[in-house]
This record gives C-alpha cells, structure tokens and sequence, in this order.
C-alpha cells in the first residue's frame, strides 16, 4: 500500500501549488472539470501508479497563464510514467511491479476511433468530445498526474511496459518524454512528410520544437532548420545540430535561403500554435496566425505541414472576437496555389511511443539530452512553471518519489 | 493540314467571344498572358490536336466575372479532348489519328514535381510558380483550347489515348470529363478519404461538386450527401441517387442530423471554394470561409477534407482586404480539435484518369449524364458561359467541328 | 436465461453431427483441441450470444475433409451473428439486446498485433501461435459458433453493433457475411490494389471467391473475371456481371486475352488456396502452386496478388512431403521479374467490417445475393456440407433459432 | 569531342576483358544482346556521358559465373555516375558539364508504368518483357557503362544532376552508389517496413546487404542484424555498427534470439538470392529458397519481407529442372500463417536516388565506408571482378578517366 498523495494544483491565472490530494481509486470522482456524467464511473480496467516521472509541458502553460478555461483546483499534468502499484481486477496483461509509459490521451481501445488508432479522439472517454487526457481542461476531467500516485484507466490498452527496469531506469530522462512530447514531433514531422533527404523547417524551439527536429533527425531528415525568438532555445538546438533562425530578425523565408541557398523547404512543422507571435518587428506582439501563414510561404509547392502546436476553440485572452473562438485570418490561397496539405490535432501517441521506445532503448535516440531534460523535486513545480514560462531552455522532469538518480 | 482557328476569348468582365487566333505551332510566341521567358521556346515534344470536345469550368466563369487579374484578349479552355493531327519531332508513343484526353495541368513529366505525380504543380512549364494550365490566368500563358485547334505540348507524358476510337466516340460525353472535373471531383474524395461505407457531405453541385458526389458512389460511399443553394442543382444530384441540402435553408449540420440520424458526417470535399455565400439567411451575401468552416463543424474527429475548390493568392473583387490576397477568416481551431487533415490544391489530373478512363469504357462511370453535360457549338460559347453564370445545372460541352453526333 | 444448446460437431474425416453441447460460459474449459495453458482462462470481458446466423465456411470443409490436424470432438463455426443474451461483468459498451456481428478472428484489443490493426494476429488469444478463431484447429481451442449459443471474449472490442435491429433482421443474409467472408474478399482486393478502373482476375469461384469478386466491383473494377471449374459456380459468378473463365478448357492467360484484348490483368486474387487443382488436362489432379504461379503469369509487372485462399504449415493428406509441411514449388522468379506484391495471411476482418456494414445498410451492397446465400436449419448441417464439399453455388447460412425469416 | 572508348566486356563464363569499344551515339546499332526490333532506334532524348565512377555490381558476377543467358561480347555496367559532354536535340533541362547520377533502370517517363512511379518495370525501353538497364542480360540490349563513354537515353528524366560539381566530386564515393545499390538496399528497407524501432535482418553482407544495413540505420532502426558466410563480410557490418550472424554455424533464429531476447524480428531484407547456400551444415551447397524459407521463420507475424535479390526466370546452371525456370520449394504455408508480406523486383531507383543523394550532400549518409568502396582503374577490372567473386568484402569502383582522386 502506499503512502499520501501530492500533487500540482493549478490555482488561477499565473499560479500552480503542490497540495496534498486524493490517493487515487477505481472509480470517478466529482471535482474540478469533471463532467457530471462522469462521476461514478468505474475503471476495474485502470492501475494506480507510483510516478516515477511526470514532465511540465507548454500546454500546461496554456492554462497557468490563463488562456483557457481551466477550472482552478484542477490537479495538472499529462505526461506520466511509473511503476504499477495496484491492478483493477479487469486488467490481464499489465502486471504490478511493471514500470510504464502513459500516453497523454486516454483511450478507451474500444470505441471506432481506437481501433482506427486514433487514440487522439477517443469518443468514449469524454463526455464533452472526443478526446481525453490528465489534468487538462476540457478533456474528460481525469485527475493529472503531476502527483505521486495517479490512476491510468485502460491500463491493458494504455501503457507501454519497458521490457527491463533497470535498464529503462538508466534512460528515463529518455523515456520520460514517450508520453507525449517525443511522439508529438515525431508526428508532426511524420505527417509533414519528412524522411530520408527531407529539408524541413520547424516552427518553434519549445520541448515540441525540440523534440520535432530531434524526430526529423532520426527521420533521416537532410537539414532541420529551427525559428524561435529565444536565443538560449536556439542555442539547445544548435547543440544537436539543427540550423537556426531567429524570427525576431525578420521572415525566416530569407534566413532558410542563406541556410539552404534556396528559400523554400520541403516540408514544415508548427510547434507553437495560436500563442505565436509575429516576425521581425511584429515579434513583440501576438500574431496568432503568424506560424501558419509562414510555413505556407517557406514550404515548396505539393508540401506537408504538420501542426502539432495546439489551436483552440476557445480563448478568452485573445486580442479579437474572432481568435477569441479560434478564428485566425489564413492565408488559405497561397496554401491552395501550392497543393499543400495540414494535417491538425493532437499526436496519437500510441502509434509510434513502441517504436520510439525502440530506439530509445537501443542508443539510438537521446531524446532527453536534445530537449534538455531538467530534474526537480515535486515541491518545485511552482519555479518550474515559472522558468519554464519565463523561456528556460528546459524540459522539467518532476521526480515525486525522489526515484530518478541525480 | 487544318483550316482556320476559332477560339473563345475573354474580352473583360462578363464578356467573352468567338474569334478567330492563330493556327497552333511548336513554339510559344508573345500574346495575352505569356510571360516573356516563354517567348520563343520550343515544343517539338508537342502534337497539335483537332479538338473534339472541350469543356466550359466553374474555373473559367471565376476569369470571366473579372474576380482574377485574367488579361483581355486570352483564350480561354482547359478542357481539351481531341485526334492527334501533327505530331512535333520528337514525339516517340502518341501518334496522328490518335484520340486522347489532355490534363488541364500542363507537365513537363521531367522535373522533381511531375516524377513524383504532382503533375499539378509542375517546375518547369510556368516561368511565375509551380503549376501551369491551358487558357488560364497566371498558369503560363499556355494558349487555350475552347478552339477548333490546341498544341499540347510534352505529349507523350500528358496525352492519354483512348484504345478505341469508335467506342470512344460513343461514350465521349462522359471521356470529355476526365481532362478535369472527374479527377478533380474524385481527387477531392479520395483525399478526403471517401471509400467503401463512408458518408461523405459535397459542398457545391456545380460541376465539380457533381463530379465530386458521382466519384463518392464509384468509391464506395454509403450516403453522398450534396449541398447548394440552387434548387436545379440539387434536383440534378438527386437524379443519380444523392441526398441533397438546400444551404439557404439554413446550418448543413441539421439537415446532416435529419438524413443520417447524427450530426456528423465522416469527412467532406469542398466544390466551392472562395466565392461562396453564407447558409442560411446570409445566402445572400458572399462569406469565403463559409464552406470550410462548415465543412469542419460537420466533418467528425479524424475525418478529411478534401478541397479541390479553388482558393486564390489575389481576388481584385474581394469584399476586405485581407480576402483580396487570399486570407480567410478560419476557425482553424475547431479543425484542430477534430484532428482534421486538410488537402487543397489543383488535381494532379494524371493520377486518376487512366482508372476512371477503364471504368468510362467498361461501361462503370457515366459521369456525362451525372454532371448533365450537354452539348453546344462553339459559337454558342457565350450563351453557354450566360447560362452556366445563372447556375444552370449544366455542364457545357463544346463541339468546334461538329464531330459530337446529336 | 437460454434454453439446452447445440452445435456443428467434426466427427472424423467426412462427417459432422448435430449435438447437444455446453451452455457457453466466461471461463474456458477443457475439450478438444483447447490448449493446456487455456483451460480456466477467465473471459469476463465476453458476451454470451443467441446465434442468429452461422455459415458454413470453405475452409471447415478443409477440416472435415480430413486435411488438416482437427481433433475429433471439435465443435466447429467461425462465421457468427447474434444478439447478447448476458454479458461478462467487465463488458461496458456492448449491451444485453444488441444485435452484432462477430470477426471470426479472436482479438484481444490489447496486444501489440490488436493495436496495429493486425487482429488476425492477435498474440495473447491463442497460446500456441499468433492468430485465433472459434472452432477452428490450431486457433486457440475456442468453441465454435455454429451452434445456438456461444462465447464472444473481448466483448468491446470484437463485436461490430448493428446500429438498428430490425433494418439489420431484413438485411440478415447480407450482414451474415460481415464475420468473414465478404471482408476476406475485399482483404484480398484491397491487398492486391483494386481500385477504379482496375482489371482483375480472381481464380477461385466458391463463397471467398464471389465474395471477393463483389468486393472488386463494390471498389470500383472496371472489369473482374473469375475461374473456376465447375459450371453451376461460374454461372453464378456471371449472375451479378463478372466475366468467367473455365480453367478446365485450359490457361486464364488464353482466356484473359480473349476477353480483355490482352493477356494480363492489373491484379489477381487467389481464393482458392492449398487444395488448387491444375488446369487443363491437370484439372482432375490436386496441384497446390498452381493458383499462385498462374497469377504471376497473368498478372502484369508492377501488379499486386491479394492470396486470402489458405495455405497451411502441416497438410497430412498432401501427396509429397514438401506439401505435408506447406512447401510449394513457386515460379518466385517469374513474380520477381515483373516486381510483384505478394500478401498472404487472413483477414484481419476488423479493418474493414464497418465500412462494408455502412454499405449493405445503404442498399449499396447485396453481397448475400452475390454469394447465393442459403439458409437451412442448424439440424441440416450435415447435409449442407455434403453440398458444399460437391461444389453447390451456395453460401449456407445455418439458422439455429429460427429467427431468419423465409 | 573525346577520345577513344573502352569498356569491359563479357567474353564468357569466367572471363571479362577491357576492350576498345565504339563511341557512343543517339541511336541502337545490333550488337550483343541487341533485340533486333531496337536497331536503328534513335535516341535524341539522350546525352553522352563521360563516366566519372562505375561499379562492379554482384547481379553482373550472375551473368560473369555463366548463370545466364548472357551473350559474349556483351558490355558490362548499370551502375554509372559521369559528367555530360554532349546532349541529343530533345534534351531541355539537363545541360553539358552537368555531373549527374543515372539509375540502372532505364525508364522512358512517358509509359504507364513510369508515370506510377514504376520505372524498374518500364514498358517501352525493352522490347522483350518490362524493365530495362545498361549492359545487362535480357534487359534491353543497351550498351554498358562500365566503359570511358557512355550513352544514357531519356536523359531529362534518368538522369539526376548534383547541384554542385566541387562538392559532389568530394562525395563521389558516396554518391556513386545512388546509381543502384544505395536505392536498392533503401527500397528493400522500405518494402520490408523498416522504420524507427524496428528490428530487422538482412540476409547477405554482400554489397546490397551492407547497403540495405546502412538504409536500416538511416531508417531508424532499433537494431539491424545481417546474416552471411564470410567472415570479411560479416566484419564489414559490424565496422558500422551492426549485429552479425555467421550462418555457416547455424540457423539464424538461435543466434537472433541470442541478440535480441526474442528469436523473431520485425522484418527482413532478402539480399541474397538465387544463388544461396544452405545454413549450418549445408552451407556448402546451394540452396536456393534457404533465404526466403528463413526468412518466414525468422520474421514476426505480420512482418513483411523485402526481397531486392535477384530471382531469375531462367538459370541454366541450377542444379534441378524445377530452378532451371526459376521455380523454388518455398514454404508459403509457413509466410501464409503469419500473414507475411513479400515485394520483389528491382528497385525503381528514380523513387529514392534523390533524397538520398540529399542525405549525403548534407553529411548524413557516408554509404560509401559502409559498403567499403574500393576505387580501381578500368584497366584492373578483370581483376576486380575475381576479387569480388572471391568474397573481398569490398564495392569495386571503377575509375576509367582517373577523375577520382587517390
């Protein structure tokens, strides 16, 4: 049995405590977010976890700085791995002792959108809409896992069993990031289209950024070029070997012609989504549109995009009516004239976290290193969010148990 | 040798007439549109075609209501079937008498684009960007072919023969279609992922949106559900088996929920593109977003969008500012939260037309009476273009030598 | 609560019986051909259904023929349609009432096959190989289905819920073949590149055959042409508009030819299998690589070959000891000399049974017609295969309550 | 104008000699090999290239050991990198001095088969059967390349011109693999499912096998095991980074499982072909289905296989009437069971050769150490071609003008 829970609690606009909190149980309880349908859901098909390892992400930030609709005493945080301490009496493939993976999006495995593999829109996990993940505002109203013990429903469908503990140990700062941000890149490079010889061009120096042009080497990519305004950012990027652009100088359309002796790539990724910010003179300002209609004019014609950064149906911080419900002014036509695909939403981290974990257990993917993998106490998740949301070039790894080596 | 040539030509906004141009040869010379670098090159790699059929495009009408930058005095007509009667020297597989179809995408079939089938965003053939046509506003300045007579150049690679004459002669109202809107309309479903057992909804019953519904069925489709706001339109696609929505009736997505019993449709093409209306009571006015952004309130989580309607880099007779170069109001965040991938851009016509050729022939797709097509001569081309601009549920087809029989 | 049941029994070589048999409950027992490691395996995530349909499959008739390892005792049945009679306490979207359709093939919807969509080989179902089925030998010891009642594990994730029950009773003998052979069919074109406008020759006129033949046409063939060599079959095949050859008379190449104008097709299907026989003059003997060596030949280079006929690991009825343990002799350099796509291995009836659902319940696919199904009570069985082993034109459809009306 | 030709030619089982030669031009003349329907075919579509690099091939050691039909007299070489010295008339993009890699497939552009991208299986350039290269059996009767001067037809889509001349001569021993074995060892990766994670063995450490070892690693691959007879060979493998088995002591799955954990692998390259020898004991004699037969054994269900080595229609030399016409006993039972995947033929280069040629411009891919590229004169030909019959685990290249440096 294990002892009292703690956890990340996001207490309005601009700020996060840890606070003791609910051991997790087999069942749904009310609380904040929760859809009224959902409580009294049972889960026998759930295990409870000893967190070994939960990172903070940029969409955790979305909701600190107030730009969604996040209720305040929601416990915070989706990218989860641990070690099964309690098994529901549904579950027949995960054992206790396993140590796990969990993808951000809850899945269900059983509804239409599962069995196509599009665990990124389950329709049965989220009475709202399709799609679940922890602690995340619209999403289900499952309780997060910046904590030390959290409850993983579909356990059998949901995780990812490391073959060997003590090996997986050695590489968690890597494997950490197989709950989202690792696959999320790889995603959206995959669905840009990069492979081998491939030129592409990712928007944003974030852990997703970073993540995306590690992925797009590992993809085979030729030459990864990285636009952020933030130079210690691009500095983490250069240190694996990417190009870099800082936008804050101006398009990047001139800077990849520099680069590459040609203005355009072959494919792009969005790793910033509707917080971005303009180019050169207008990067001090919020241009939410800005991204998009950039990689539209630096990817060549028959192009993919892949947008992994997050655009929402509802902001309340934003500068206009339109963006306030998600409308941004796109330049559509020049993606038109240009036979240009996108491909949106959130990565479906169950189709390629096998795969990465692979790699990763092969010394063939330091993930961790390339994103700069930074471990801190639970207790300093507060500094954390605050470095984090002040640009750190830093993904912070939460280390509950004090079970990740120094 | 051939007598004289007749082409159509637009003369300014709402007019276009029959004149006589000149004969077709193998080399480009200066005229309406051309751009000076194509001044004076070679095409022996071309055959001059006695044209049989060609068709008049929702494309053309955009020209000719004066929404692009068109020059006066450029001949119009992407839509080219017709016999092989000279052929260029260094033309190797296509020969005199042969019947072929032209794709209105004019492809070198040497450069990066066209080896890889993105024959509609070709390098080489448009000195101003990728992607060249017939007859068509910053599309090369390659002479039309609403002619009696029409050079095709890179025959070998772009001219589809037909195995038969006589058997295509017959069928050569539905043959006529696959130049353009049967690929673009099947292009359109495929990328947005229409196969056996999907329901799909068409936004448009002009030709395309026709074309577009007629493939749903030939894929498979369990319910094609079109919609427009011109009654005669939507009577043409329930006359082979669609269900239709009258838009100026109101939001598609109730008139989805009274057909299919859900809200929801499993992905959408868009046959409008950017000078649509508004549903409902704004049917009167044009809103460019309107059909994308419907489409994704329609169109489930995961689901495609397939958008072969056109959307524009400049549009002189937009509304605002931003429309005029080509930027809409998009609910992109919407999209995102449904994980829609979104495919736009001209039909690679030379991917689909063999298939949909075979399946004309063997007697599976009488796409000409779907669409209505009917037959004008080329001097009644203005009438024809009158007509097709009220919204008559036609699909014009010229017959410049009268060899259509009645 | 149900009533005594019954099933299918394989008595030995050539015979099955009707008897009285277990009610089916959540737990695996002991019996013929049940592995070791299965007995007292828990299946609470199982439904227990009242069998409304259950055919009889081409390849039970391998096992009764004797050709296979089949324990005596084996109660046989893989093709299943019912309604949930009691569900396992773990079971939470399926409900009492529903009417589903069952895959054939057993998934766990847990493992790494399940998750990859390749349910036809699951990993955790069967403890001796990847791959289940019901009733079937070397598949995991489940009991068969041809029976009143029977056992559906992983409830949620196989069953496909008919969305209405009384539009799905009057379509009863179109659904019935969602469990495995109209999927089969479209598995084997759909691997072998079926699309619009493509020729295709399916060797094999028996149910996977036709079913496969229907398929072709449901995506869009412009022309399917079966073999076989019995008459009653071919006409029946000729009924629903496919060309027909008699591999009797000699070589589907000559045949091809005469039909097509030339001797190749785009793709082939093999729904024959193991137990081919030759052509010609050879079509009286047994002949195993027959099927697949005369595919190559007749399919063009760059073509695809879609093989669901089976081939097995162990055939003690073979005629040389290569063929008892699944050897052929196969022309693989003539296959490799026109770069041919070889996919084997049954259909993982998942990945398509929904879609193919949406289509028979549109009134777009009338595939019982297609196959000529046939419904007899379960107590004739016996007889049916005795039908079905002499080459009846008959898919029979064993109707164990009575409730499929006349 | 340039000087004298030379070339290596076949002067029959065992014997290659160098010899003057005619000077290429635009149109066929007879010579070996020569299908007489090709005489006096002209070729103004071609370019004359001074060859930079040309390598010794194993499927010429095929036609050198007599396991052909090839006749004497025949001009060797398919694998050909040079510099253009002289366009024919209808050569448009590509220019003289222009330094360009050409696939062995010689492919028209203009046929159905190329404009799918199936340029291995081009239906002009032979008029025999589909598929064509240089200097080499049956395929064509097209003069080879291992010679001073050579003349390359469809040159504008054969060909792919390195942007930079300087910097592509620093690369050259890289680059001249694009001509076949680096695409060819990619594509059998690709049609295998290599990709990032997966586990995959490569049977043969010849030349393709160390290629497709390389691409596995360029692909991502978790681990990548190869398999072979010669100790040198093996050593080469393991000199960048891969696992070996020396299948001399045994059957692979032992030794698999020993690596791994586990004794299957995701995938498989076949890079042997015909001429295998058995495992273990038998590795003394050829068996030529050992390869295809283990690598069912040894690969996952729903594995797919990729089989770039050369299975003949015809080998005069095979020790059974069976495998004189290219007929093998392979246990398809066995593949069928696990639902296996098999694609053969050669590989259509033109889909690869250029993102990987931007894998190596940009530092990513040195194939060249890989596959140990041994740089030779023309006149030591002879002697490589013994060499590499001898096992040498080294790529010859042949150097006739003395452009690469030392």
């Amino acid at each position: 049995m294990a002892d009292e829970n703690k956890g990340v609690v996001y207490m309005g606009p601009g700020t996060v405590e840890v606070q003791s909190t609910d051991y997790p149980g087999f069942m749904l309880k009310d609380g904040p977010g929760v859809h009224p349908d959902s409580v009294g859901r049972e889960a026998h098909h759930g295990v409870i976890l000893r967190v070994v390892s939960t990172n903070i992400c940029g969409s955790d930030q979305h909701m600190v700085r107030g730009r969604t609709t996040a209720p305040e005493g929601l416990i915070l945080g989706h990218e989860i791995t641990g070690e099964v301490i309690e098994r529901g009496r549904d579950v027949e493939f995960i054992n206790e002792g396993d140590l796990v993976s969990v993808p951000f999006n809850i899945a269900c495995g059983r509804c239409r959108a599962c069995k196509e593999r599009n665990t990124g829109v389950c329709l049965t996990t989220n009475p709202s809409r399709p799609g679940a993940a922890y602690g995340y505002v619209d999403m289900g109203g499952w309780v997060g896992g910046q904590a030390r013990y959290v409850m993983v429903p579909y356990a059998d469908f949901n995780c990812l069993r490391f073959p060997d503990k003590d090996q997986a140990m050695e590489k968690i700062l890597d494997l950490t990031m197989l709950s989202d941000i690792f696959p999320t890149g790889y995603h959206g490079c995959v669905t840009a289209g990069v492979t081998t010889g491939t030129t592409v061009y990712i928007a944003g120096a974030g852990p997703v950024g970073l993540a995306a042009a590690f992925a797009a080497q590992l993809l085979g990519a030729a030459a990864v070029i990285v636009g952020d305004l933030i130079p210690e950012r691009l500095e983490q990027a250069r240190s694996f070997g990417c190009e870099t652009i800082d936008v804050s100088r101006g398009d990047p359309k001139d800077q990849i012609e520099q680069i590459l002796g040609e203005p355009e790539v072959d494919c792009a990724v969005d790793a910033v989504g509707f917080e971005a910010r303009g180019h050169g003179e207008a990067a001090k300002e919020e241009r939410p549109a800005t991204v998009l209609n950039s990689l539209m004019d630096v990817t060549r014609a028959a192009g993919r995009l892949g947008i992994p950064g997050l655009y929402v149906t509802g902001d309340p911080g934003a500068r206009d009516d339109a963006a306030k419900e998600g409308s941004l002014s796109i330049r559509i036509g020049l993606g038109w004239a240009k036979s240009h695909v996108f491909t949106t939403g959130q990565c479906p981290v169950m189709k390629y976290h096998r795969g990465l974990m692979q790699a990763i257990l092969q010394d063939r993917a330091p993930i961790g290193r390339a994103v700069n993998a930074t471990v801190i106490p639970l207790e300093d998740a507060p500094q954390g969010y605050r470095d984090f949301d002040r640009g750190a070039a830093k993904k912070f790894v939460l280390n509950p148990h004090g079970l990740i080596p120094a």
